[in-house]
């Protein structure tokens, strides 16, 4: 991959900002600040792009929230199923992730989402809780809910347990 | 919500580039690439973002590629479950949204996929075909294959039909 | 159809009883149990069969338990998971039934099974609840669980409501 | 369990008779041939009830149908959804069970299926092939027809290998 400079990126911001509309600003200056908060976090760009943040864990229950902007809406203007999906999956991927132990990880191999109403409002909540601890699944199932508490989906999730890779 | 000036995302965007690793910056890179794009299509930002390209429609069949780079790797580094899931909804509503007549457009109500193997290599392409196309509801399936044609998940999406807001 | 004559049906039931072993016997005297059950009920012949029986309906939840018996068992002497299934469609589709007003009914659109463990023990019980009740789709969970509580299955199911036919 | 005497089935069944409607007796004959052709084969008792009949199997595909009669029908005379999903769980399961070495088997951890149009005419058929064969586990899909070919719905099954008991 060839090297980037500062220049070549400063070009290309300057000339996104050339034509931008507000949307477009306030979707980049969201970006940045998503990305600069990244920074400080071992998570990856995708949970950061998003802002997905971990709320609460307790009683084998994970809780991730993610705050809802136009990066997130699909050509409706509502959520993006595909984002309702992606903050199910890692709700109940961390959840299965933490109560492991050190050596081990999981892979979902089965996601089920059923949508119940629009995403919308300032932000979706994701709860995640194990329904079955197994040596090589974990059954797991969530509830996304609006900032009204409105339930927005249900989803379930299956991992295969597998050994980290170091 | 307040207004942005050009001057203040500027300098989020210097604070950002002074601490930025080489990967950070392919990263801010390819984001500011594939917004400028955007700004050209009638897309979402989200779809934007992860470089939906929809590659060809026939026989009732659409097929939708994305990149694979950091943007999309979850903690493990393989491109992330919810991501999969977002291309293959996409690609399955997209699918029903081009059947359908001008008036109406589709939601989806439930998502499945089965994971298969890590999405690995320089691309994902969705295919996605049409199960039944009723009245109130349609049926999709979608397979995802990676650069060499090896599969990495199937889904199925059923879609409600709805009367297309103005 | 040709009409049938009880000596006919009494000249096979002699055939079978001539080399039926005592577990052939039991299903059959199951069986005959349970279709004369049948009678008195408005049921349909499969629910009679595998004997289901609605025990509580309140608080928009429904459970419904079936014994457990080699007439369900699979290959592996379990409980054969399309039993597990049909006990849960049923049990969610008789929820959905009863929560509708006279006129409607509703059928299964999509339904999700996660196994967990295998049904074993005297019998099954399944409680079903609403997560949604739309005007077109209704969303409805279930839990199967064993005589003595464990989690055999979780369940969704999405019924599509349409009018009764007369 | 108490031991039956053919004395004591042979008053069930009379009683049973003396009350039988036309359907009742039809429905009764159909088990006593299902159940007789069942001594001659290895199958479950759930099997021989619904009559599945393996049709084929070339290609790491396999059909089973079964006739469609008053046996399977649910409440509102069509077949049950949930022996649409035992048909579909028992011809996926075949399947893989067939394509393990002799001391392995399989177990389903998730099924899911659509529901497209409702089972009608002289009987189903459900044809399974296998989407991944993994060391742990098996991913495999399914369509069933009615006798007319129409699509009456679609399965996705997950299915652990399991070391076979003795």
């Amino acid at each position: 991959m060839e090297h980037l400079t500062n220049q070549s990126i400063q070009t290309q911001f300057e000339q996104y900002l050339q034509s931008a509309s507000d949307q477009d600003k306030e979707i980049l200056s969201s970006i940045l600040t998503n990305l600069q908060q990244k920074k400080d976090t071992s998570g990856s760009y995708l949970s950061a792009l998003i802002k997905m943040e971990t709320k609460s864990f307790a009683n084998k229950q994970l809780e991730i929230t993610i705050p809802i902007n136009p990066i997130i809406h699909n050509s409706l203007d509502i959520v993006h199923g595909g984002i309702t999906a992606t903050l199910a999956d890692s709700t109940m991927g961390t959840l299965v992730h933490r109560l492991l132990p050190e050596h081990q990880t999981a892979v979902t191999t089965n996601l089920s989402v059923q949508y119940i109403r629009p995403g919308k409002g300032s932000h979706l909540s994701c709860t995640a809780s194990v329904t079955h601890q197994g040596k090589q699944l974990c059954v797991t199932e969530a509830r996304v809910v609006d900032d009204r508490g409105k339930l927005v989906a249900t989803a379930n999730g299956t991992f295969m347990v597998i050994a980290k890779s170091k």
